[in-house]
């Protein structure tokens, strides 16, 4: 039995041999503050996605057959520009966080669009319907690499708004209970004046926050870099201070050893994006050898890069994909030589990032049911009729390969049960 | 409007312009046969599974990350003994016939175990449940290569039970609208002797009747032919005439250009498996240049080599292999030599494999939602909110990406509404 205390803390854990277990559940009955399993439910830490466009969620599963620049200029800038609109910023981002809270995601750290009244919505939206959020205000003013129409008019206004953003949240936190991050948020080097990226370097220095951008998602991000500031793209955020402990930088299909120990050197978190990656990453991650050096990561959905909203099938994708790197894909290769020496993700290790990971990279107390660990909680139903004995393991990954929203009965964040009717997507 | 006939075959299809439109809604509302489509709901024709092992259900989902062998003889073989146990058969085909309908698929073509009682207990599930059936009694005789326990114990008992089944269903038939057809079912070459592999093919040849089997899913299998035949895996199942019009053969992952020139003389149909494959394929099939070069070709689950019961699930897997087929995995790669020059399958080419191209494949006027084909359709909700203006391609690929069981809200088969609530999985 978890018992929580007021803040939404896991006080204590106790099981059916320890004494007090019964008196306990007779008092959670009485004060009707006891909310009992199913034989049919197990209970799992909430999970984290760790990159998340918000503005791109009308567009998840639109043009991912089309290539990154024309999925860009055509689907996804004129879509995010829509968010000058507070008003179909407020609708699209309560129906997002829904969405989200319905596929058992307890926390997001959220791109959001240049738009800090339309971000400020994103920001109401968690609060409202109860998600712990990291709201980022996207920056991009370079003026080669982002549309005339869709951008930051300069260095001083792209600081400026991130700063009032900053200010704005921590304002609007002090009267909830579950306070939303600010995150300093370059789109990433490509999109940034140099005077930019050092200014929300400065930033995040000065406010001691988190941080997010990309990094070596594709063969182009990676090359930009070099072609641009003659250095890696991670050197150059480092550079600019941008990696930090707070820091998480999506994909990095692209890193190499270097970068990694860099990474590992400023305890800089990864947000695996395995179904994004598909489509725009070039390559997979070899995410096996990255756990086992240790580095900080966690899973992402990256909508609309990837299409769906769940970490589920993220963590299913997260597992093929490592498969597909380890056995090679192409039958015109000798087998001897199709694939690679890189490891496969075990289901284990994907469920870790989705939760453990995530946590430990945004420096939250949640991803495990833990004494002194936020109840950041999702009670998930058996879909499936069992026909066997069926052991723990073989349990695990049934939920793991079989969990869809229908079957997330109730999903809790710092000890708040969430109202999951309230008409969301049921994909 | 869809107009059905008695038969359940699509008789008309008028559209509001045409004359009588509103005379036959009146007609249809007064005989109290009219089926109206809600706003968010469309139709679309049901899925074709064209490669699934029944009795290897309650496995799905369990041991992926095992080698093929251990798989095989820990997890897959020890289940399917348990069907010589009828009552054991019957519970678990019942929950799958009604979980593969309610996920949309109309038809499947099945392998069932080496027992005809189990066998026969699937064969009424069709009947029952109303799903458009092909079932096959799995033979495998060679004692090198399957299980003391789980194995035809002679060449002639093989035949005879196969010869058995047949007969028994074409009984059973006369009294259903909805036949099931037996399928001779050669699990695959390795698994069994050359005089059954001969007999099979005669048999196939007397009755006229589909085959399935499995031909180079993997390097092993592909080795294995060369090893013992001095033949190629699809030489071998040619020389036996188990390579005919009306064979559909799974995975195929290693056939080679010969290969496939073959099953295009023979016009065999290939079952694509993706989802399968990422576990015990080696690699990822060429989907596109085998529709180019016009090979029948449909859609399978590979249930429990595959973990979900989902077309949808498989239609996403297809087109993202190819992705990653094109696009290569292996970062360490030099970009221009990382990829392959196998081309990317589109949305849509994935969805014509689980609907024209499995219909195909069975000979079934079906997949397609025209005059003179069976009624076999699925009616689907959209499950997400639009925001903006989507185009008809926008929602496709929308419907295809976000598709579950639960926002599957109408099945039916020859003309018949199937019954969707008897309490089925939800995954």
């Amino acid at each position: 039995m978890l018992c929580l205390d007021h803040q939404g803390y896991i006080a204590q854990i106790i099981s059916p041999q320890m004494k007090d277990y019964q008196l306990l559940i007779d008092a959670a009955k009485k004060a009707d503050c006891l909310l009992e399993l199913a034989a049919d439910q197990v209970i799992l830490p909430g999970f984290i996605d760790l990159h998340i466009h918000a503005p791109q969620w009308p567009n998840a599963g639109v043009a991912l057959d089309q290539p990154l620049e024309q999925w860009l200029n055509a689907y996804t800038f004129p879509l995010e520009k829509r968010y000058q609109d507070p008003s179909f910023a407020k609708k699209v981002y309560a129906n997002l966080v829904q969405e989200l809270l319905a596929q058992g995601t307890t926390t997001a750290l959220y791109f959001g669009s240049v738009h800090n009244l339309g971000n400020l919505e994103l920001v109401k939206a968690c609060y409202h319907y109860g998600q712990r959020g990291f709201v980022g205000k996207v920056v991009m003013d370079n003026p080669q690499q982002t549309p005339e129409d869709y951008r930051d008019l300069s260095t001083a206004q792209a600081l400026r708004d991130t700063e009032d953003f900053i200010k704005t949240v921590q304002q609007l936190n002090q009267s909830e209970s579950i306070p939303v991050t600010p995150v300093i948020t370059p789109r990433f080097v490509p999109s940034c004046t140099t005077p930019t990226l050092a200014g929300l370097g400065y930033l995040a220095r000065q406010y001691n926050l988190p941080i997010q951008s990309h990094c070596s998602e594709s063969d182009w991000e990676n090359d930009y870099a070099i072609q641009n500031y003659h250095q890696r793209d991670a050197e150059v955020l480092n550079h600019f201070g941008l990696l930090t402990d707070k820091a998480v930088m999506a994909h990095g299909t692209l890193l190499n050893e270097a970068d990694l120990n860099l990474f590992q050197k400023r305890q800089v978190a990864l947000a695996h994006c395995p179904i994004s990656n598909v489509y725009f990453g070039n390559a997979v991650l070899p995410a096996k050898e990255i756990l086992e050096r240790k580095n900080k990561m966690g899973l992402g959905t990256d909508i609309s890069g990837g299409f769906s909203p769940s970490l589920y099938q993220n963590i299913r994708q997260a597992v093929i994909s490592s498969h597909q790197l380890h056995e090679g894909v192409d039958a015109r290769i000798d087998p001897s030589t199709r694939g690679s020496s890189r490891k496969m993700l075990t289901m284990k290790n994907a469920f870790y990032l989705a939760t453990v990971g995530g946590a430990q990279s945004l420096h939250v107390p949640a991803g495990v049911i833990q004494v002194g660990h936020y109840a950041d909680l999702q009670i998930v139903r058996q879909n499936w009729q069992a026909f066997q004995a069926e052991t723990p393991v073989m349990r695990f990954e049934k939920f793991m390969y079989h969990t869809t929203k229908a079957n997330i009965d109730q999903v809790m964040v710092q000890g708040k049960l969430i109202n999951l009717n309230q008409g969301v997507n049921d994909d």
